[in-house]
């Protein structure tokens, strides 16, 4: 074949392919993937790529150099040779399909044009007198004329919509129902718009056809749209499209012809069958575009929707058997699920474009236990393919429907999770709820590029029309999350609201739909958190054969710490006792130790605050028996526990036996002394020892009572609000000679006690502070507030504002802030290491439930992370992620 | 003489003194002293010294080893031999007295005995049948008697003053009616006393009262009160004291005898003129414990003074010469002004002790610009030895008596510097208004040793008895506090209540005392700041030269601009753009710019604005002509611009021409928008980039309008609340981009941009900012406050908890913390100069106006510190000495 070593275009799907191995940064995917398949053998129609490369001069210059204009020419005239078509020909013409191609797939964002190559002459041969052809080849000019006119003539799309519409209502609505002769009117009706409204007719000569198609296509890459999408994906501008020139296959030839996409495994639950949709008499663009419901390919898929419809492998049993093979083969070559696009041409089945299909998260997980187990891929390949941020999503929650009042619609369960949301029905609502912070459902008719910005705006999208694998379904599956496509409901744009079972919502309306199972429902549905499964619970295994992170639970119950064992935890990295204070109970003897009129008083209230705390923290510990269990001391201010109104100022008074004018008297007293917001954690028992007093007796009775009777957790001491190394080894000296004064020798020996680093000042001070710790635990919270001078409430707003101008990649708070409290992290680290290689480095913050800082703490170096339980197997796996 | 050799031992005053530099840590000061003033021939009583080390023992065993009694046996026989008299001898019997002496001086902490040696016996002979031989020696026998019992026995003093005054009171009050009988007798009672309070009698052999007072005197280092003094101070508690042994001479022998004090120079003012206080007939206890009011040395003095009296300088003309040559010799060889305790017994002129005097600040200035002048000490010298904190307190107010309502009462000036504050008439009363954080003036009739807490917590002292050397006078001037004594005022300490001029104030009243005039006045009178005199503006010049740390002044108006410029700052380290935009006009327009309708109405508001803001530059940038300005951009939110309350909304409802009603609906608009508390500075400009437009448009209009009539500042751009480095290159763009379209060439080339370091992260990132910078200015308030997460208004009290458990030095908002914000700032310094050499770093918090904090800058090779107007000299010496 002509040009096959021409380095700026690759053929495919003849003999004579171009060979070596596909680089997809010069073929794009889509290129690479059908040079792929043609090398296995696979029936892909003939074509060839101009590369990304050669494309940019397309593009910048609007038209080819010389050089590739031959190249081009050559490469038809090969095209022609091998599918022994030619372009213009009455007999045999050659029609092409003209598409995009990038590294990374951007669907729908940049233009398409098909059945290029034919003109009014070449439809009327192929039409001859039958029907059925007429109908076609017609329909493929029209198809094309509106492509062209569209994509070439950047005319808008309702100019041939509303032309379509009308020609449709003549006949009663169906298009099925348009003669041949109603077709050709309609497609030189289409020609004659053209002409009217660009003062340029459609060229009829074929190659011209082509070139204007390949450049409409090449600079398709520059479009708003496009624009706006790499900027969302982070994808850069100059990394341009591939432009694929293919040999038409027509899946709308004949009764005999379908289109569909299917899908090597279940893209939404990962199980190992095919699945798919398609239209009989159809192009490919019909299935996707979501105007006709597509249908289920499989008779597995046609019970389990419940319709009454033919699949695929009922009405052309020997074509799904050829594509089922097909997927497999095209599966193990690259490794992941594949999403086939493909046509049958009377009865012949082609392969017109591979991809790695998206999943649903829940289809991941399964998917890659399954791989790794059928020995298709490793499984430290399976930790590092499963993304965090997916297996997060997974961890969604689904409706309580033993709760939760009955759906009022049913539809296809398009994307698993489940969400409640205000209800949007346009991009401008959804986007405006979203400034208002608000959680939004976009409820479409279906959708299209153009709605990409609302959905990103929305937490769930919810469709009238389109299937499995429309637009919705794809983008929802992408971003993991919910989305019930084709609904049983009744939406009206122009006033903003839908109904269904007799119910309306309107716009601002509260919602629910739970993308597993297809259902919605009126207003907040009640949720529940989902289970791990046992694919997940199998790569969870794998994640913690690798990961060196070790991986804990902050927990305040028995009820967290025995949630978080089920979920692996390694222990409790943070239990915080003062709920243990706050309660009623507690909270009463704290005001009545603070206002104690004399010691004898304070001792008292001491004595049974002692007994109180230690008696809840018998459970607690007893639930954390024989693993780490790191304590933290009150880190609240005393005036956290006075009375703060007129209500509570009776009670108090009442429980202390005095008048409230006689409690105000020592609210004032107390005034001067050490209430204040600031005095807190290692402060305030500086100024307060009776407060750290009080909780080491209640935390060394409770561990003796657990000892007695079983196993002890292995108690870890943190202490709050430190800020140098004296200052912390003053209270160390102190706990330390309380635990020898209580303790038996064998539970005291083993009391290590750290130092929460949650100021600045103390990861400054980390090397004095370690020399006397026997662990440091990072509150990347509060170090990240301080640091930025950032309150967490106001965080999302400003972060938003400094990612739009690509000063920052995120919230601060939700991952970590790399440059700067992570420098300051790493600094800390370093010098605590160096001030005694022995230290104990952990973080107990928000952060170490996310991914991206997870990472960054594996690479710091620390020995664990503590995160609630929910996040665990998050935490699990972005730890295992960071060692792979 | 014997024992010369013996470490343990030093002797001096006689032939055979030991040789050898006088070490101060083993001899103590007092010790060293002495040792020098014999070395230069002054007649000193001669004495020995048991080193700090050899007291060490007697101090913690309670009794001497006996190689170290037999070393004190070999010493008193060479005492003596050199004295000409023997202890327990009646015709010319030794009595002794001890001493303690550390290497600081604990003025009055430690216990003194004096007329070791004496007994019933030998004062019988000494009196013989002479009335005043006879007063004499019984009263040196019941001096001893009383020093003996209180510091060897442990009786409490009331129990011998008691005694005394019941004999004074029969005596008709004055104690100089008592006749020898009666002082006999009262000695003998003191005896008795002494046996019966203790059960065993008072020693009569000489060597055991002497080795008992040695004792005594070594176990006094031990003391409740001499722990509490070296905690304050800072002294360590194992340096020990040296116990001195010394002849007695007698200044209350007879009329021809006298004690006193006197310094080298005037200690108030430094003027070089002999400057002192004497007693006729008394001992050096008497001048300095203030119970008898002592008379002037000199007759200048008494002409100052105004009474009445007869100066030392007319009763003894000869011994008076004698003392001011001795004087002047002692203070050349100690290169310092010199306090000299002397004694003139039957004429005869004895000095006893010599030390460095404690001057007040403005003596200390003058006498170190004196000494300089005088080729005594060089002008780095000076400087080393001008403690800023001395400066710093001499440059508090005076009274402004021309504003001030007439004194209620005048005393002596003994410590300048005024000071209104609350009255307290006891420690107790001072210590609870401190905590309360008032100022305090402490009043007393005289004050003791147990005062000392409560000085320390008062702001100023005024006492109706005492000298300029009392107790008080002394302390004050140690802490360079204001002081008046021997005021014309009548306490009832009883009644907590003073009477002057018919006004009584009570216990919290306001009161105002001038220890520079010894003025008094009620309530709180009007104070103007004190100016720089010449000596110091010497000194100042000197320390100019010196220093490499440039020093600027805060600014906010031209006034400020001005004297910045008299105290010789090197420009403006700070000027806040702010205040021109929160007057009345200037915030009535930025409401309008935030709350405008359209863009027509903000564009109008904002020409307004520009005009505005540029007028009132005008004014300041040609007061700051050519020297630098460093302008800090708006750093306050945009909510601190809208209306706060019902009137302030109503207000601007109508200035925007609108119902209140709608003003509501545009506020509310905004909620959703940037009116938030955290979103100030940079974020703000990035957010609403017509405020940073608006202020940059107005500065460049008025430095333009200044070029034009003459040399404009050398401006130099601060942008407030950076947090990394693209942000600032950001910002930075704008402003260069603004500078470029608006500023002719000469101006916009030398404009920098520089940006505050006032969060971690800005610091942690300095290197990124550095990079795009000119300069950096620390603001080092708030990084401590985020660094330490407190709150400046609760850091006094925190620091103080910290102070006291020694975990901190102080206030970290008055000192900068160094290890731990100190560190941060170095580690920015050093990215920074790494990032980028010519990179200038600079301070413009409150700690640029503390010397520590100076010394601290200067070690990081800042470039310039920028502080308050009135706290340059401060500033520009602490940078002096920190390069000395």
């Amino acid at each position: 074949m002509a040009g096959a070593t021409d380095s700026a275009i690759w053929f495919f799907g003849g003999d004579g392919a171009t060979e070596g191995p596909p680089p997809e940064e010069l073929l794009g995917g889509k290129g690479a993937g059908l040079v792929r398949m043609s090398r296995l053998g696979l029936p892909v129609p003939p074509g060839f790529i101009i590369t990304t490369e050669a494309a940019r001069a397309l593009r910048e210059d609007g038209a080819p150099p010389p050089e590739l204009e031959r190249a081009i020419d050559a490469a038809l005239d090969g095209l022609q040779a091998a599918s022994g078509r030619r372009l213009g020909d009455a007999q045999r013409p050659l029609l092409l399909a003209v598409r995009s191609g990038a590294a990374q797939s951007m669907p729908g964002m940049m233009e398409t044009l098909l059945d290029v190559g034919i003109n009014p002459a070449t439809a009327a041969a192929m039409a001859g007198d039958d029907e059925t052809d007429g109908r076609f080849a017609w329909d493929c000019l029209r198809r094309f004329a509106q492509g062209y006119g569209q994509a070439v003539r950047g005319l808008p799309a309702h100019l041939f919509d509303e032309e379509w519409e009308t020609w449709c209502e003549r006949a009663g609505g169906d298009d099925a129902a348009l003669s041949a002769d109603d077709l050709r009117d309609m497609a030189l009706r289409y020609l004659e718009l053209i002409h009217r409204e660009t003062g340029r007719p459609l060229p009829s000569d074929p190659r011209r056809q082509l070139k204007e198609a390949i450049i409409a296509v090449a600079r398709s890459w520059e479009s708003e749209k496009a624009r706006a999408w790499r900027a969302l994906h982070d994808v850069a501008d100059d990394v341009g499209t591939a432009v694929i020139v293919q040999a038409m296959v027509f899946g709308n030839r004949d009764a005999a012809s379908a289109s569909g996409v299917a899908f090597s495994r279940d893209p939404s639950t990962g199980q190992q069958v095919m699945f798919g949709e398609y239209l009989p008499a159809a192009q490919g663009i019909d299935v996707v575009e979501g105007l006709r419901t597509p249908l289920p390919i499989s008779e597995a898929m046609r019970r389990a929707s419940g319709l009454d419809v033919t699949p695929l492998e009922r009405l052309m049993p020997d074509a799904f058997a050829e594509l089922r093979a097909h997927l497999r083969q095209v599966e193990a070559h690259h490794q992941a699920v594949q999403e086939v696009e493909f046509a049958i041409e009377r009865g012949r089945l082609w392969l017109l474009q591979t991809r790695d299909a998206r999943l649903s998260a829940a289809a991941t997980v399964r998917v890659l236990r399954d791989m790794a187990a059928e020995g298709l891929i490793g499984r430290r390949d399976a930790i590092a393919r499963l993304d965090p941020v997916t297996l997060e999503r997974l961890l969604h929650a689904r409706v309580d429907e033993e709760r939760a009042a009955p759906p009022i619609a049913r539809g296809l369960p398009a994307s698993p999770g489940a969400v409640c949301g205000q209800a949007a029905f346009s991009v401008g609502e959804a986007l405006r709820l979203k400034v208002l912070e608000r959680d939004v459902v976009l409820i479409r008719p279906e959708t299209s590029p153009d709605d990409v910005r609302g959905i990103h705006a929305a937490r769930g999208v919810l469709t009238s029309r389109g299937g499995m694998t429309s637009h919705a379904a794809v983008i929802a599956r992408g971003l993991n999350m919910p989305c019930v496509t084709a609904a049983d409901i009744a939406i009206d744009e122009d006033r903003g609201e839908m109904t269904a079972s007799g119910v309306t919502i309107r716009r601002g309306d509260w919602i629910t739909i739970d993308g597993a199972s297809g259902r919605v429902y009126a207003g907040r549905a009640p949720l529940r958190p989902v289970n791990i499964d046992a694919p997940l619970a199998t790569l969870l295994g794998w994640a913690d054969e690798v990961r060196r992170l070790r991986v804990r639970a902050n927990a305040d119950t028995a009820g967290d710490i025995a949630a978080a064992r089920d979920l692996k935890a390694e222990g409790v990295g943070l239990l915080r006792i003062e709920w243990m204070f706050l309660d009623d109970d507690g909270a009463a003897l704290m005001q009545r130790m603070i206002l104690a009129a004399d010691a004898d008083e304070r001792q008292s209230a001491a004595a049974r605050l002692r007994r109180l705390i230690a008696g809840q923290l018998e459970g607690v510990l007893r639930a954390g028996a024989a693993r780490p269990l790191t304590l933290r001391l009150l880190d609240l201010p005393l005036a956290a526990f006075l009375p703060a109104d007129a209500r509570s100022e009776e009670r108090c008074a009442a429980a202390l036996g005095v008048t409230v004018a006689a409690l105000h008297e020592r609210l004032e007293r107390l005034q001067v002394e050490s209430l204040r917001l600031g005095l807190r954690g290692a402060r305030l028992y500086l100024d307060q020892p009776w407060v750290l007093q009080t909780q080491l007796a209640a935390i060394f009775d409770a561990l003796a009572a657990v000892a007695d009777h079983g196993p002890p957790p292995e108690l870890e001491i943190l202490v709050p609000m430190v800020m140098g190394g004296r200052e912390f080894a003053q209270l160390r000296g102190r706990i330390d000679a309380t635990a020898t004064r209580m303790l038996p020798d064998a539970l005291r020996d083993s009391l290590p006690v750290g130092a929460m680093i949650e100021l600045p000042r103390a990861a400054i001070r980390a090397a004095a502070i370690a020399a006397h710790a026997d662990f440091l635990s990072f509150g990347t919270n509060d170090l990240t507030r301080a640091a930025l001078g950032l309150r967490r409430e106001e965080a999302a707003e400003i972060a938003g504002l400094y990612v739009e101008n690509a000063l920052m990649n995120g919230d601060p708070f939700m991952t970590l802030d790399e440059h700067g409290v992570g420098a300051l992290m790493r600094y800390a680290c370093g010098t605590a290491r160096r001030a005694r290689p022995d230290i104990v480095l952990a973080v107990c913050g928000d952060h170490a439930a996310d991914p991206a800082s997870i990472a960054a703490f594996a690479a710091m170096d620390m020995d664990y992370i503590s995160c609630a339980p929910p996040r665990l197997p998050v935490a699990r796996l972005a730890a295992a992620r960071a060692a792979v």
